[in-house]
């Protein structure tokens, strides 16, 4: 059991540059020189909360079972907000109490939430600005040697949770959703799925809008249409992104994260 | 000889900001719990395919016997280009079939190259943008468990490979060459090898043009000429490198990939 | 002892994009494939050895006792600057001797150097620019794997240490300081302690100043004070920081390192 939860991912706005993801690092394999350390992303964009949470929505479900997932995207760093560890099934999460795992609230797995507060696991600190590496990290390694979770804090209920956009149907044939993610390519991620569309043969016709932007059927691959023009395509989670053939969509056509997107099926 | 093989390298244009090196992760970790995953490089510029070509060349070598490459530069995700599995007497390289792998067909203990078709080993997906996770990473992480080579798929003689640019001789005393790679100092780095100009002693004397810029002489190191001042200097691979001390060559002199280079030799 | 050396990290200004970093880990894994590589920080600027020295200060102690932390910062790569092992009673560090480990020779625990001249743990090379893959790295690994220190070369007492600014008082009541590093956030961390400032409670009434900046008082936490306005905090290494809350201090209020920092205690 200790050694099936050895596993401890990191996921951050801490760059690459500074001593924030090494400092984390030296804590967790001080504490369990066997955990084997995964960044995820430490390029999540300073403070963006929804950025992070939907970085690890992305991400956790490949991992194997019991993996630890911390997730710090922490501008309250060392006010009130509370550090906690929230399980699903499968998974543990550790993070600050800021709406960051509100994805993992969404998976029939999820049980439940406790907030994190037995100081003995935790490091001493004078200063206020370094949770991650004071009470994240630590709390993931003791974890990933085995300590029971119920050893860590006391279970709540008014954790804080977004309210994540779901498409909405305006007939039969419409569907309105938005921009939930832009990727490093420019990739326009949806909260349309393909199965909002019904299957990829209704998709194949659809029509697709946003901003001054309309793309008329999904494509099949990214490299399906002219290079430079716009197209949709299905991405690897099942939902609708519009991208720029080996060009970036944001920048090209202006979209923002937040813009309504509009299908019309055929 | 299943431990043998637990180490696998990625090499991506993914960036370090999003799901996707985390993806890959989760995936071969959830496969193969002992693989040790190394990251080379998720920062290749996005679809630049020759890039990824030249780091994972410069790279591979380094590692040890029955190392598995992963390579991810793939603008054509999910179209009908194959992917493939290449092997050297030492190395393992899975990749898209775009010439990403160009340079290791030079290596002389390349062997072969088969078509990755067993799709038992691939993860289910609906899309078509995330091979990286759905059929690379897995392919790489039964692999590294010990599944034999010739179970993923036939080989083929037809895969994709670039014309790599070799330096010509003009003459006894001329050689031409270009600019191949930048590094992130903006060192531009040239196809033509120290062999090519015979020695390090008559590499001292030769005169290095390029671009509007001449340079008499091969330093011994960066640091041998004035700071700001451009020079040359054979690098750790071999080959000739312009360089300004504690500058940026590429900016300060606007060099670019493919530029021509003229050495003369005294 | 050789199984409790095998954690190594890498600090280095190679970047995230080439080949540095992954040949390094090559060789690594080559020399000792038990080897547990982690990345403390590819992205120091270019040529910033002070940078280097900073993060490697900051993040060293949290790893556990006998990590081997090797830290390549070397514009003199090649020149006659010599390559080092420095230790503490915990730590080892493996270094162009510029002054990038000048913190740690601060360490109570620091004992001595060493001149790496044993050049049968080298790789061969016929470069001049890559000693971090062909010396830095081997000599870590041969260390990881239990050579004992002195094989590696002999002591040194003339080793290069920079000049560290320490805080000075002009009276009971004022400090005067400087800015020693700005994080990715933009916070910029002074090297003024809260232990020169007495506890934090005379802190908590303390006028802080720099640039044009006036801040009146440190606060307990990033989010304590306006969203956007200056404030000041006891950092997680004890350090005072002047921040923005959910912005960037160095852009806002064009601070640099280096500047002068004044405290008035009240």
């Amino acid at each position: 059991m200790g050694l099936q939860k050895n596993i401890i991912t990191l996921t951050t706005d801490f760059g690459s540059r500074d001593y924030f993801s090494g400092g984390m690092k030296g804590v967790i394999l001080g504490i369990n020189p066997d955990a084997k350390l995964v960044d995820i992303s430490h390029e999540i964009a300073s403070h963006d909360i929804w950025g992070a949470a939907y970085i690890i929505d992305a991400a956790y479900r490949y991992f194997p079972q019991f993996t630890i997932h911390v997730v710090v995207v922490d501008p309250g760093v060392g006010s009130t907000r509370r550090p906690i560890l929230a399980m699903t099934d499968k998974h543990y999460f550790i993070a600050p109490d800021n709406g960051v795992l509100s994805f993992i609230y969404n998976d029939p797995g999820f049980s439940r939430v406790l907030h994190l507060t037995a100081g003995h696991y935790f490091l001493p600190t004078t200063g206020s600005t370094f949770d991650a590496r004071d009470i994240f990290a630590p709390a993931a390694a003791w974890l990933s040697r085995g300590v029971p979770v119920d050893k860590f804090g006391d279970e709540i209920t008014d954790f804080v949770r977004f309210n994540i956009p779901v498409p909405s149907r305006g007939s039969d044939k419409e569907i309105s959703g938005e921009v939930v993610y832009i990727d490093k390519f420019g990739n326009c991620i949806t909260n349309i799925s393909i199965s909002d569309m019904g299957d990829i043969n209704s998709a194949r016709d659809a029509r697709i809008s946003a901003g001054g932007t309309v793309v008329e059927g999904v494509s099949a691959f990214y490299a399906s249409g002219e290079k430079g023009n716009p197209g949709a395509v299905v991405n690897g989670n099942g939902f609708i992104e519009i991208f720029i053939n080996q060009g970036d969509a944001r920048k090209t056509l202006g979209l923002k994260r937040g813009e309504k997107v509009r299908v019309v099926l055929k």
